[in-house]
């Protein structure tokens, strides 16, 4: 990736409305053979990824989403099916789905089961990357419930004291409901930081914060061109951020029965025409199952209120989490989505391959 | 606390045998005029910590208990009782029960409604100090199921760039059945160091490690004597820990309509009158409720062999959540517990005070 895709850059990369780059992912997956579901699908993650600022699951995954879809690792028109009905609990059969297909399905699934039993969850076999797991828990906030979502991934990152890639960077991501507001949201890797932090400092030429990535020994780094693997959340406290990284991996990939992180074949390539076998795992509450009204709404807006107004540090800024993505989501619904040249390069070949129209007047 | 209650000091703390400790703690907390369900769970969940090596949360509670159970804070003969039935989620009216009592007795109904939907959980309110989070987890993990709990508590921890003492350590613990073996086990506060580390790093004139504590302003300080509040997990990506704190605090205290962290009296005095308000929330997860065998203890299995048979970094060992407490409580059951001379004093203090022998034939 770019340092521009990343938004921690100082170049002014070019901006389109949001509706136009939207549509021109929804063409492009069409184009390529995707089911109407699987566009929906992966169309509304990479759109989050993109409003919000988290660039490195926006839209800059459209043309390898394409690639995967047109070369047999994902299956472009998936037969989803439940293992389970009846309880709180089911296994979402993906079929090789794209991962935000399978997602979404598996949250709505879920969502369902709360709004019988109070509570849902489903682990998701397999499917494929599934892009900003924040998307999937938002999902079940939209509908006024908690939502939770998790992944494994291809290893990237080592144990505490451990001299291996074992964990992908595993993400951990919840989403709550706030009355005549948007949702608090967390959506956090439990490594030390992301992996594309790396190629960023690397072509800036910076130095990597202390204790954030290792030698092929295992031996911390702050030389990008160093770096094998990234640390575990948690620096000289990293079990804990290893321990995160397994409950994500417990909850993901032991409970739906797919591969574990170290047994994933890795997301770019050589070969993309094998499912990687991925699995997810998501979860939704209803805040008002739990008896009487426990004043629920009240207790998120007295939360916020006082940490919003709590006092900063010199030089800081004290947010919830979400805070930041829903002002940069603000920012670029007036001033447009940033595409880095990368990314910009890829939709003209998309859009001249399947004689689709470029977002933003053919301009791009 | 003392040094030696942390067990990282050089000194040779004298040792009694679990079961000893354990009758004593069950005679001054039936003296005190704690119910026969309250001398259970305070005792078994103070025991986790003493076999398991988390002194922190272990007997040396004791002394705590016996006064908040005699001067009105905590409900020595409660009347729990849960506000919903019938879904897959509830909350327990502690009745100012002693929190070990409230959040097993929530397990167990959690672990009843995972038997019947695949997974439970239950809010918790008018509870009191929970102590090791990783017991009632556990309590599941024992009955095959996933175990997970949470609480808040008064605040000690600023937030990522804060100034302020805002959350409790807010622990998150997990713990997860293997068949044959005994359950992996994450207890983890969602600060970046436990709070009795700086009592002990300034007792053995030590400096804190980088990025852990802050002064009144919320700079950082490594002098344990400066340092006011604790920094979240995660460094320089504190918004992680300060998220995770987050995620346990709303958990805990919204869905419960409880005390948020900063609305919480403080632990230790002066007032030992007053119940404090204190929620938690509890989950069971049965492993086998998500459709056809889906080989979890298999996954479990491969993980953790993998995990344990992996690199280690010169100088390190990589261990699996839990496998760190697990040895520690091999070597207690064999060479028995050890005490601190604090919580010796306040043993015989109790023996006195309530005519019970001592543990290790009086001689303690």
């Amino acid at each position: 990736m770019t340092a521009a895709a990343d938004g921690a850059h100082s170049s002014t990369p070019r901006r389109f409305p949001a509706d136009a780059i939207e549509q021109f992912c929804r063409d492009v997956l069409a184009a390529a053979g995707a089911d109407k579901a699987t566009v929906d699908a992966a169309t509304r993650a990479m759109m989050h990824g993109s409003r919000l600022g988290i660039d490195s699951h926006g839209v800059r995954l459209l043309d390898h989403y394409v690639r995967v879809l047109t070369e047999g690792r994902v299956n472009p028109n998936p037969n989803l099916r439940f293992l389970r009905k009846g309880g709180a609990t089911t296994t979402l059969d993906a079929d090789d789905a794209h991962g935000a297909l399978a997602a979404f399905f598996a949250m709505e699934e879920a969502v369902r089961m709360a709004e019988s039993f109070g509570i849902g969850a489903v682990a998701i076999r397999n499917s494929s990357h599934f892009g900003p797991a924040g998307a999937y828990a938002l999902a079940a906030a939209e509908r006024g419930m908690i939502g939770m979502a998790m992944c494994n991934s291809d290893s990237f990152v080592r144990l505490h004291d451990g001299a291996m890639r074992f964990h992908g960077t595993n993400p951990i991501a919840c989403a709550v409901p706030v009355s005549g507001e948007r949702p608090w949201l967390l959506d956090m890797a439990t490594s030390a930081i992301p992996y594309n932090r790396i190629q960023l400092y690397k072509s800036l030429g910076r130095k990597l914060p202390a204790g954030t990535a290792s030698r092929g020994d295992g031996e911390d780094t702050e030389e990008p061109g160093e770096a094998e693997m990234l640390a575990p959340l948690g620096g000289e406290f990293g079990y804990k951020g290893a321990g995160l990284a397994g409950l994500a991996e417990i909850f993901s990939a032991v409970l739906s029965g797919m591969r574990l992180s170290f047994e994933i074949a890795p997301m770019f390539g050589p070969d993309y025409s094998t499912p990687r076998g991925l699995g997810a795992f998501v979860m939704a509450i209803r805040p008002d199952a739990f008896g009487e009204d426990t004043g629920f709404e009240d207790g998120m807006r007295r939360y916020l209120a006082t940490l919003r107004g709590s006092p900063a540090r010199a030089g800081g800024k004290v947010m919830a989490p979400g805070d930041r993505e829903w002002a940069e989501a603000d920012r670029r619904a007036a001033e447009g989505i940033p595409l880095d040249p990368d990314t910009l390069e890829a939709f003209r070949r998309l859009a001249e391959g399947y004689g689709v129209g470029l977002p933003g007047n053919g301009d791009a």
